[in-house]
């Protein structure tokens, strides 16, 4: 038995059963040991952004790690954007990246690069394993610290001769990662917390595993009962959503605006989250979104259980029953297609019980509104900013899915970043369905453009922000990668064309033409 | 003026005259200030692999550097395997990544992360720009660092706030670059040099700087003196080729026949390069291609003049005058379409000095056969091994190159890594051609896996190593990017359609539909 083959046992043993792989020569012991070792699947991407995005989807739904395989340093590059998201997240991953034999090294080969410089920017564990009879442990103890808590990244370089080379020994049994439990929340935290709770001008703010539904009831509870405001991250990692389901606040992108909307707050309780601090700075803009006044409390930051410290805060504060919030989703829209109106589309026709991966960017600001009422869905947005996340997250989520649909509602000028992930989708035969957002533009930056206090109405700049000229076909970039596609122009148009989609197994890709620009 | 401005004012004071741009919000005072400067030119990628890899394209053809922006540490890191490759070409390149303003950091936000370790891996040259007077020289410093020699990657990471900030004093002119002259060869290594090829099975082998017409035809008339056979880098950063410039051997990719190639070589004496080694270590196969008993003797790296040394062994050596090679260029072929017939029609149809950007991996086998009397032109290659690198290195070569058209010979696999690319030579009316060879498998992959000494039967196994199911419509990815495109399924029509782009100013793509795998 060579080490690959240890590997991959290992990793089913421990549960680790999804591989999203982009191999290369020195991972070709690997890629062999996936005939022998078939409790491990293999998921081809033909780019390792979309390997990385899709193990963070994976993880993000299913709460367990998937690895990648990634070839030597630029595979780790390449990678490495959404593997910044990942860590972001909080989610457990693990990276196997194959490298050069032990005694090729020496010789500066034209891919060796210093894959630990690389590595350092983006996991929270990393080893290089050189001996076929270390891979094991070392896969062991990459599977236990992804875990953390919190959930992160771990990085297994892989050595050719080691993942080729016959082990000396063969265990009985194949070792075992542990998994640490949440860590408990601090008691003089949570009285402190309940103190403040009885104050005024109070908020929650929730984030990471807070933002299950258990957590979302336990902390609308908590706020009824001391009339505490409940708010939550910008961009969670996964959530719970819909009907039934408690829907508190959502903190606003905008710096100037989050500021505002928690100017009143005179301390504020983070569960399952960091203080919120601005996305960028901002000339004349604080960094910080909290007044200055405000006492910031973390009662849960991300590793400790956020929802037990909830359920305490309710026990204490003798918090009343849950009561769901009451609304209707919107009926279908007609007429013009534009960003309310995709909204509603999607709030019209949205299946039970599916997975969003949301990188609509400005084309979204409607989304959360008009879905709050659909039946109960889960919603992952991009937490570390780095743009090619919705595509490859939701390969990962319909792979961890357990056959649930997944909508990917994607900006054009991301889409781009990693569309590689829709050929994935296509040969695996996923239940995925695309609402690509066409505006021709990068609107986020129009938009951050004269926030920086910069101007630009010369030609040259404007044409850094502009994605027309010429205008992308996203729905032949689709078909060109086996997905089938269609063009909607028209609210009505784009609910047919979900309805069609949520009616057919596998991959099927909307192009939707919005208003140019910012609207 | 602020920081942005200076910095721009700095690059066309030295000739630093495009930027390959992928902008976010922390670049958006250098985006407008493109319009205050406009000798550099934006131009616009919609992925950063794109745009590291346009930079090194660019940087090949002219001698030069480009920069490129790019957005924070994932802007760098989905710009790193290009870099990479440009590392290992020793051209100068850089970049100019955006960071956070100063003032910001301490609140880690969400797109922070480690820029300096990412950079570290890739760089000769490293610095943050923090305050708005310190721009300009440490744009002059990056600058002077890319030069090397031999040429290096500089990256210069501008803060937010030293971009958007009002200088405090403007000089009276910019600061200017330095570029120092290369090594000059050492006098022992030069005796030593002359004194091994008036001896016996001796060879000289070529890299770098050694690869222009001049450099090519020195070491001809040295091999016409002495017996010395003259052999080439498997992967050039860029050669003169075609009728009238001598044709040495090329080192063999596949390092147990490059090791039978080189086994009669007593001693190997290095010009513009280092010391061959195999690509992989491989199980039973020596890393070292040169023989045991062969004493390798560099007598010109990376950064030391090749030419210069030539021309004095030419001179010591009383080398005759240049007798260039004779032969014809392939007539056009019909029927079936293969790597062969592709490389016939390629040959067949070549124009004038043409610039040929070449990813074409296993389906490229003939094309150096194939063109070898060709109109003069130059020929780029994949010198880091991390694949994506052909169509951004077209686009970059096409922007530096004057006019001159580029030919850009792609692999499927490699293709579907940067087809971003594709969208920007459109939108810059570039006259490229890009033929892009659809195999629908990793060939190479299939070959390495044997050569590893890998067996993969299985199901699971070969999975990995195809690109069917579904098949590639390259045609319709590009057309979705603005490229006009067509399929060709014979000889006879790849010669009409590359006679129909050769005659058409701007992009044209297209896809040629080869036997499936290796072949």
């Amino acid at each position: 038995m060579n080490g690959a083959v240890s590997l991959l046992n290992t990793l089913q043993t421990n549960g680790v059963n999804v591989c999203f792989a982009n191999p290369g020569t020195s991972e070709m012991h690997f890629v062999a040991a996936l005939d022998d070792v078939p409790g491990v699947r293999g998921v081809l991407c033909l780019f390792e952004g979309v390997a990385t995005g899709a193990a963070d989807g994976y993880a993000r739904v299913t709460g367990q790690p998937a690895t990648t395989l990634l070839h030597l340093g630029p595979g780790l590059g390449n990678g490495f954007a959404n593997l910044h998201n990942a860590r972001r997240a909080h989610v457990p991953l693990i990276n196997i990246v194959g490298d050069h034999a032990t005694f090729h090294e020496q010789y500066d080969a034209p891919l060796q690069s210093d894959i630990g410089a690389l590595s350092s920017a983006v996991s929270g564990w990393h080893r290089k394993t050189a001996r076929p009879d270390d891979v094991a442990n070392d896969a062991r103890d990459a599977i236990s610290a992804s875990y953390g808590p919190p959930g992160q990244i771990a990085t297994l370089v892989l050595t050719a001769d080691a993942s080729w080379g016959t082990l000396m020994s063969t265990a009985s049994s194949w070792p075992l990662a542990i998994r640490p439990s949440l860590n408990e929340p601090d008691v003089g935290d949570l009285e402190a917390a309940v103190k403040a709770l009885r104050g005024e001008n109070v908020a929650l703010f929730l984030g990471g595993d807070a933002l299950g539904k258990e957590g979302l009831e336990l902390a609308s509870r908590v706020g009824k009962a001391t009339g505490a405001r409940v708010i939550t991250e910008t961009f969670p990692t996964i959530t719970d959503r819909g009907a039934g389901i408690a829907a508190p606040e959502r903190l606003i992108y905008l710096s100037e605006f989050a500021a505002s909307q928690l100017k009143d707050v005179a301390t504020l309780v983070v569960v399952g989250s960091r203080e919120p601090v601005g996305f960028f700075g901002y000339p004349d803009i604080p960094s910080r979104l909290v007044s200055e006044a405000c006492t910031v409390l973390t009662l849960a930051a991300p590793g400790t259980d956020a929802v037990s410290a909830l359920r305490i805060l309710a026990e204490e504060l003798k918090a009343p029953a849950f009561e769901s919030p009451t609304g209707e989703r919107p009926s279908a829209p007609t007429g013009a297609l534009t960003t309310a109106t995709m909204a509603q589309a999607i709030g019209a026709t949205m299946p039970d019980d599916v997975i969003v991966a949301d990188e609509s960017n400005t084309g979204g600001v409607h989304l959360f509104g008009a879905t709050q009422f659909c039946p109960p869905h889960q919603w992952m947005t991009l937490t570390g900013g780095a743009i090619g996340f919705g595509l490859p997250a939701a390969l990962g989520a319909s792979v961890g899915g357990g056959g649930r649909r997944v909508v990917a509602i994607e900006a054009d000028g991301s889409m781009m970043y990693t569309s590689q992930a829709l050929w994935t989708m296509a040969r695996e035969g996923l239940d995925v369905t695309v609402v690509a957002l066409s505006n021709r533009s990068y609107a986020i930056l129009n938009l951050e453009l004269q926030r920086v206090g910069a101007t630009a109405e010369g030609a040259a700049s404007r044409r850094m922000l502009n994605l027309e000229d010429p205008t992308l076909g996203l729905a032949a970039i689709a078909s060109g990668q086996g997905v089938p596609s269609s063009t909607v122009h028209t609210a009505d148009g784009l609910v047919s064309a979900l309805q069609h989609s949520y009616a057919t197994p596998g991959p099927t890709f909307i192009e939707a033409v919005l208003p140019a620009g910012l609207n």
